[in-house]
């Protein structure tokens, strides 16, 4: 049965851009699960599966509904065993966490600040009013002076990155000869910068932007499909 | 057959001291193999093994030396198949590889600045010299001048620990319900810093040291059996 990806949009439901999002479409599309995506925006995820959860992704595989893109991707490597592993094992599953700790911790809070105000601009008119006053209470100001900030601390990011980009001159992926969740992990951070903001966060001979086009080529370019933002 | 592990001392061949030495250590006793630590300093490298490496740990494991603790973390895990596993797999193998070049490159630089003196004194006489001389040339100051910038910079070194420390608030260990190699990685680090020096890295109360204490009490104690400095 097709599984269905409740996948957050802005104004533009052709252009899905949320991290958590990325991560679990690529990791349907890893598993080699045929999915559909179901448009959501902001507002509507209260009425996503009777009100599962106050963030997507959100999916629905048969009769479960599963929330978080992490317990989606456990979800889906407990169902679907005898299709290609997220993980490669426990300890990759137990790895992949501190993967996902450290992109959230050390990747997500500079990539808000660069690219905030743009996904700013990219909300329908409904959910204009809901992202500025969320996003000013989280941050603490107003949207456009949030992203003044970005070219200062874009050095500091960068060099914050060198444990990724050390472990790819050992191996192709963090999952090695080839990618895992984890890589999908650090992909949905950089496709959400890629969809939503024109800035760039890499140097293009950074290897972790090679690394990162690698990723957009995957499964029929499932990410590169997206286009970036111009 | 007994594996041999040159183990790097000062000093006083009780203390063995190198992050890089106790990581091979605790892989050797979480494999449950036999064996004999030698203890080597620095001056003694060259003769290791005729030459093999210019740093320790390396082993002696039958007809095969093996250096550095990476590869012979790979080794264990290939030559000793039906013992528990170091990795969890091919996944936890390949993301090793990140915690490792993690903890390197955010923890080993603070570390070496908060302990590097206490190092320089455990030495013995013949290796007073050398270890002023190269530490001071890698490090461009000299060694009593290194640590002073400790108490400025041990607020942020703690702040960089949290990836790992939110890791923790989801699991016990690194390796999910129970240690893998990547513990024994950062446990080496931190092993290091209390062998060699009082300098207190952590907080009592932070996650990050319950874990540590944790790791101390595996094998019998095998880490806690090397005392503190104090």
């Amino acid at each position: 049965m097709t599984i269905l990806l409740y996948d957050l949009v802005g104004r533009d439901e052709k252009l899905p851009y949320s991290p958590h999002c990325w991560k679990a479409k690529m990791a349907l599309a890893h598993k080699g699960l045929a999915f559909e995506t179901l448009p959501t925006r902001f507002l509507d995820i209260a009425q996503v599966e009777n009100g599962l959860s106050k963030t997507v992704p959100v999916i629905r595989d048969g009769d479960r509904a599963v929330a978080d893109s992490f317990a989606i991707a456990l979800h889906l490597e407990g169902a679907y065993p005898d299709r290609p592993t997220l993980f490669g094992g426990e300890g990759g599953k137990a790895m992949a966490r501190f993967v996902e700790r450290w992109t959230q911790i050390t990747m997500h809070p500079f990539i808000t600040t660069a690219i905030v105000f743009d996904i700013f601009q990219m909300q329908d008119e409904r959910n204009v009013p809901y992202f500025r006053s969320s996003r000013e209470a989280r941050l603490g100001k107003r949207l456009e002076d949030v992203s003044a900030a970005r070219d200062a601390g874009l050095g500091a990011f960068r060099a914050s990155l060198e444990p990724l980009r050390s472990t790819l001159s050992y191996q192709p992926y963090l999952g090695g000869h080839s990618p895992l969740f984890a890589d999908y992990i650090v992909f949905g951070a950089l496709q959400w910068a890629r969809v939503s903001s024109p800035y760039s966060l890499l140097d293009h001979d950074d290897p972790i932007d090679e690394w990162f086009r690698r990723c957009l080529g995957l499964f029929g370019g499932l990410g590169a499909g997206v286009p970036a933002a111009a």
